[in-house]
């Protein structure tokens, strides 16, 4: 099981990390993290720098591919290449998710129209925009694709892709594995569960 | 507020994401990826691969310092030099903290004997055997000395002191910003709840 996550300058880490550490206990999982120019991706915030194992021109194929959003995907909505190649790879693939705003990159290469779909809370205007209808849930299938919502979701819906995949039995054993047992010492992870204040401060 | 997160060959690599995700958010907050050596830095699963900002040896100080485990922190717990730039990391820092087996790495440094501490559920005697006392709880605060226990618990380790740090709304702000409203699929994030079949697979 080949997963290619393209990675990107200003991406948001976490979204590519969470569901990667999920996939890649998945036995016989390949992890590629393919970019479109050859050097160093940074991420949104300046660190941390990864250096991708791929060019995304050199993937032929994947069974699952991870769109990861963060600042730098909104902007490359607009990256005709770069949309073509997450239409190639997704025509192959058996799965083609996404996490956060990588739902737009996703919605740009027209693999959301008249699906329904999860991004990132402050994204789905722009995801609408793209023929897709917004579902507020952290994790959402529609046949073959999934959507989820903002940063951490990526975690949630790779286990349950898990589950798709190898069978409720290994996401288990996964889940384990990554001690994923939520304990927000804060219940302010939705618009609709946090304090107006806080929702003031990303304002 | 520097937070400083060591990074090394084999680690895990969310232990080391999830933190950053969240402390990168605090108003004024650089975070710096440091290994001993330059060079890149390759996950224990073989990606992704990270370019560290700076060498450990350079890093003179820092106000949160933040140690990841993985397989390659259990190998590192008899590295007498790491050890050392722990131990001067630490005294110098606000905050000393580890996720998941980081805390074993922390305990060879000598910086948890006698602490309450938690650490990966496969990894308890070790932990111990340091002079900590093993504590089955998701995130333990002892003064300014915090262990989390598996990978994930970083998230919520790193939630819980930005409330600390820089009080509950901002807290509560950030953990809006990666949406962090878990919703596992399934119950089995510690070895009291996943079920047999799955802790065989792990076996």
């Amino acid at each position: 099981m080949r997963v290619v996550i393209p990675v990107f300058e200003g991406l948001t880490v976490l979204d590519a990390i969470g569901p990667y550490e999920v996939l890649r206990m998945v036995p016989g999982a390949e992890v590629v993290f393919a970019a479109d120019a050859a050097g160093p991706v940074r991420a949104h915030s300046g660190t941390p720098v990864l250096l991708p194992d791929a060019l995304l021109a050199d993937v032929d194929a994947c069974d699952v591919l991870v769109v990861p959003g963060g600042p730098g995907a909104r902007s490359r909505t607009r990256d005709a290449a770069l949309s073509a190649t997450l239409r190639r790879l997704s025509a192959g693939a058996e799965w083609t998710t996404s996490v956060c705003t990588g739902a737009l990159l996703l919605g740009a290469a027209g693999l959301l129209t008249g699906l329904r779909a999860t991004t990132h809370w402050s994204a789905v205007d722009q995801l609408e925009a793209y023929g897709a209808t917004y579902t507020p849930e952290r994790v959402v299938f529609q046949g073959r694709t999934v959507t989820a919502a903002g940063v951490s979701a990526g975690i949630d819906m790779a286990l349950a892709l898990v589950g798709r995949i190898a069978g409720r039995t290994r996401a288990e054993a996964i889940q384990l594995a990554i001690e994923y047992d939520p304990q927000p010492p804060f219940d302010a992870g939705s618009p609709a569960k946090a304090p107006q204040a806080a929702k003031d401060l990303l304002a």
